[in-house]
């Protein structure tokens, strides 16, 4: 008899890990494969970045509450967010789409009308992709691809001890905003008279739904003569995406809780549903911000930014990961992350 | 009330069209866009082709006959064989997989190994991907970046008149396979115990599930200096893939139904199966064959080549796309293709 092994005892990462094993890279132009946001290929002069990111109704999104628009704008950031954490900027997309027959050519208006916001905001061409039929959900994938100088590009294998660790924007927000849409999504199947109460919570509603990549810092830190040591977009959480940064560079690392950006619409709410905030910052993901480090020397450069926090620095590898909390404790970060093969 | 449109009124390549209009390119460096087998983006010495595509469980595939490696294989041929309707050479690759709680890590292995087979097969590297669950089939998602040099790429928009139009390898294979395994999979509901009878159509079955794409064509065209003036691959049917080149070249063409390739086996089953063999050569897709127009004096330098068929040549506009009969009759070429929304 055949063994069989349950996808949820490896988990996403393990699955990962277990599919790169098999594989090694052979191209002359492969200049880093599956290990980051985005590969790297050498066109000779520059680096292209290539990057790919699949939403599936029921897993990534529901459709209950995700206006179709939001949905084509949130596929295109994701994918130029991979691009953004590489300190790239991105150039073209391809997407493909499976169409079941509940949806009209009207939805499907829809859905480009937020792809087109999308790439007129990043700046992006839609280049090619494919359409077809689903026999059960939409499916949405997106491949990007970006440009960087051999110069700039940015890894997260590469963090270095005593680099500054830096995070934009503050976290927590959209994890929030994703219970808010399901205890409304619950209250109204109870209730189908309720009027969803949406407004007070805006900008966290915002955050899920239609998430923002960074590209604006990108910019800047190019403009400030930044280079990062490391990066990496906020997509599976703070905790999470920090070890990867740690793991891959070999490295430990200290972040203090009263320095981690978190709104004060995030705290209320987090506080209403009775999650502690500091957990929704470290482990609530999709927020799409930029988590990376710093020489101390350009510290100076980017200390005045407004929308840049310093959270802590980067130690040696067997100092640990860890959380110095308000109450200067220092405890170990355990990763939470997504695995969606749990649910 | 707000208008409610169905897709299948449009059909895919209405909805393309559709989709396209609402886009324009705006960076330099994109050369075509949607409108060929792969974009074309400008590397500065060279260009990069960008490509994707995507095969999903009950549309694309089905389980029930589908093994996993081949299936696998199949994924990373099919987006290999648009980079060599482009003259180009596939270098990396990103897969995107959605599976379900159905599938365990051995049922994943197994896909896998198929994409290493055909990585090594293309000589491609595995670069990127994404890896979530799905809450109902298996969805597999492929891009593919390929290269070629600024004097070899190949549209599909630039045949001319007078040019001898050409096809590799036979046609129709791979639709009876697909007729076959049907068959087979029918009668095995009917009756459990029948073990099926593939080996007597093994080559044919082989072409629906395991398709190779041409790459070997792309390297014996460059040793022979020959570079064609227009090329796709038949992925939706021959009918329908010199329509595109047609249209996209603003010209007619000439087909003879007495040089039109189809293997012994093909042309037996579709008697068999009371299919005309000549619908299943102009209308079967799926055969991954090349399709393609020369420059009359580039004829010689081909013209022995076992597996490449002269079919015919292109013509004016005006003088329409025509099927000259075994009987000398001219009859104009209807595209069926494969319209997966009006099923």
């Amino acid at each position: 008899m055949e063994s069989r092994t349950e996808i949820n005892k490896l988990g996403e990462f393990g699955l990962i890990d277990r599919i790169k094993s098999g594989f090694s890279n052979k191209q002359p132009s492969t200049i880093l494969g599956i290990d980051d946001d985005a590969a790297i290929i050498d066109t000779g002069n520059n680096y292209h970045l290539l990057s790919t990111d699949m939403l599936l109704e029921g897993v990534h999104f529901d459709l209950s509450y995700m206006p179709l628009q939001h949905l084509g704008y949130k596929a295109i950031s994701v994918n130029v967010s991979d691009i953004a954490a590489m300190n790239g900027i991105p150039k073209q997309v391809t997407v493909c789409i499976g169409l079941s027959n509940r949806f009209s050519v009207e939805a499907v208006d829809a859905i480009y009308d937020g792809i087109r916001k999308a790439c007129e905001s990043f700046k992006v061409d839609l280049v090619g992709g494919d359409t077809t039929s689903s026999r059960s959900g939409l499916v949405l994938s997106v491949s990007v691809l970006g440009e960087v100088t051999k110069k700039e590009v940015v890894k997260r294998n590469t963090a270095k001890v005593k680099d500054i660790i830096c995070v934009t924007g503050d976290l927590g927000g959209a994890y929030m905003g994703l219970q808010v849409l399901e205890r409304e999504k619950q209250e109204f199947q109870e209730n189908p008279e309720m009027q969803p109460q949406l407004e007070a919570y805006s900008t966290i509603v915002g955050r899920q739904l239609k998430p923002v990549a960074r590209m604006d810092i990108i910019y800047e830190l190019a403009d400030l003569k930044v280079i990062p040591t490391s990066m990496i977009d906020v997509s599976d959480g703070l905790a999470s995406d920090l070890m990867h940064i740690c793991s891959q560079s070999e490295v430990g690392a200290v972040i203090y809780e009263d320095k981690l950006p978190i709104d004060q619409m995030t705290y209320q709410t987090s506080v209403d549903f009775k999650i502690d905030p500091v957990t929704c910052v470290l482990n609530g993901g999709e927020d799409y911000e930029l988590l990376f480090t710093i020489r101390q020397k350009d510290f100076e450069l980017i200390k005045n930014h407004p929308d840049i926090h310093f959270i802590g620095y980067v130690q040696e590898k067997n100092k640990g990961i860890n959380l110095v909390t308000k109450s200067e404790n220092v405890v170990a970060i355990q990763a939470q992350g997504w695995n969606h093969f749990k649910k």
